[in-house]
């Protein structure tokens, strides 16, 4: 293992669903740090411009930078749409950027699906960046998009596994382009808690996928190729950073981390994360 | 007429519900020049810290304070339970200042009611502002609050008077504490979109009260005090500017306005509002 190994890994998000990602990482590589960092004071980020997004995210990614990060972890779609291209570029050399869209584009393409559909926020549809990475590896599969917008914050406000949740996703799936699907991605970190209610709605002719699980995969295959994985026996530890701190915040975590999790105030002065 | 009368009223709100406010104005206050800030870059502030909310809302009214506003209205319960007493400090003697939760809680103390019912934001809830300033006018009335923090969303997105928003409101509205009040305050500027909904829901029992009529009347006999009406015939211009733009805002914008509404874009620049 190069010395960089014992560096911690960074993730962030717009606010908390991100933390699915952390939950899964944690899991998977138990002696990596983890370093999240949750933009709270611009969430969510699926209701704002592509510009806006990819500056929020390469602001923080030179937080994670200074905070010595061998690698970053773009846990968020529409921020992996907005700046993944943009952020390999920027840290090449210097930070490894794994986002949350090509891991799953490259596993679906490789797979014999004919009819794709998509649902993610505005903003990630809007950068139609699902379609065209997808053709770019198979030209010949049809890809449905539908935006979703009121998913996840019905799934922060604890809206699952009840009637105002199959009322919602009733409406959404219903779609009519969705009709002859044979593959759905939930291309947002906040779906993989409504994903058993999905698949319920869909019954066994509609495959479904989330990103968690090829994400921990292409994190753990890229720290191996650099010889980055940390190699020791102790325990990692994670550390959660906001920057806007609120009780409901605090109790969202553990909708997404499945446990409690310490979170901590970072403020932005001017274009800087910096500590309170 | 002093010569700041022919000034415009500054309005600002995290996002867009603010415009049924703009939209009232114009017709009860023709002539007046009216300019709105849309914070939708930091949207929304129902979410937020009230701490966060309050540096948005003094940063906002600077921006309206340069442009020449003789008024501003603080169109958001959220920001102007944050900070309406800070602005008013703040601006005292050289821009007058009015909020949304002053003048509905001084008309509803006035009223004979027991048992009052309030719904808010998250943040707006958590202020207990509506609780604290409706005791202060009336010891001896009983308030319950409830935050409904999906409702604002859901507007947004275009659910009302369908299927979905049945099934939120009924959620929201058959909170046990508001069994036997005679009065249900919506104390969000997005909320009288869904008011006919939440009539039909109560029915007869109880009585729903918006802040939209009262914040109007509030605007015109501040400026009739302090003689600053726009004596002129011509009609008033409005201009309509946010901190982030997406062709979404633009369509929910047409939902609270009733019109289409042209948005410019402004920026945060550290801190402050510059335009782009």
């Amino acid at each position: 293992m190069k010395e960089q190994g014992k560096s911690p890994i960074g993730i962030f998000d717009s606010g908390i669903g991100g933390l699915t990602v952390v939950r899964a990482l944690a899991a998977a590589l138990p002696s990596e740090d983890l370093l999240y960092v949750g933009d709270t004071a611009h969430l969510p980020y699926g209701e704002k411009s592509l510009l806006a997004v990819r500056e929020y995210a390469l602001r923080i990614s030179e937080y994670l930078y200074e905070r010595g990060c061998k690698l970053v972890v773009i846990a968020c779609n529409t921020a992996s749409a907005a700046a993944r291209e943009e952020l390999r570029r920027h840290w090449a050399g210097r930070m490894q950027v794994v986002d949350v869209i090509s891991p799953l584009v490259e596993d679906i393409a490789g797979r014999n699906f004919k009819k794709i559909g998509v649902i993610a926020t505005k903003a990630t549809i809007r950068s139609d960046v699902y379609a065209r990475s997808l053709h770019e590896l198979r030209p010949d599969v049809e890809v449905y998009s539908l935006a979703t917008s009121l998913l996840a914050q019905m799934i922060e406000e604890g809206f699952f596994n009840n009637q105002i949740s199959r009322s919602v996703l009733h409406q959404y799936l219903s779609y009519p382009d969705f009709e002859d699907i044979e593959a759905l991605l939930l291309a947002c970190t906040h779906y993989p808690i409504v994903r058993p209610e999905i698949e319920a709605y869909f019954g066994e002719r509609v495959r479904v996928f989330d990103s968690v699980d090829t994400v921990v995969e292409r994190v753990r295959a890229v720290l191996a190729a650099e010889d980055l994985l940390n190699a020791s026996e102790r325990a990692g530890q994670c550390k959660f950073y906001v920057s806007d701190y609120t009780h409901s915040f605090q109790q969202t975590a553990e909708i997404f981390y499945k446990k409690y999790v310490p979170l901590h105030l970072l403020r932005w002065q001017g274009e800087r994360l910096e500590p309170v």
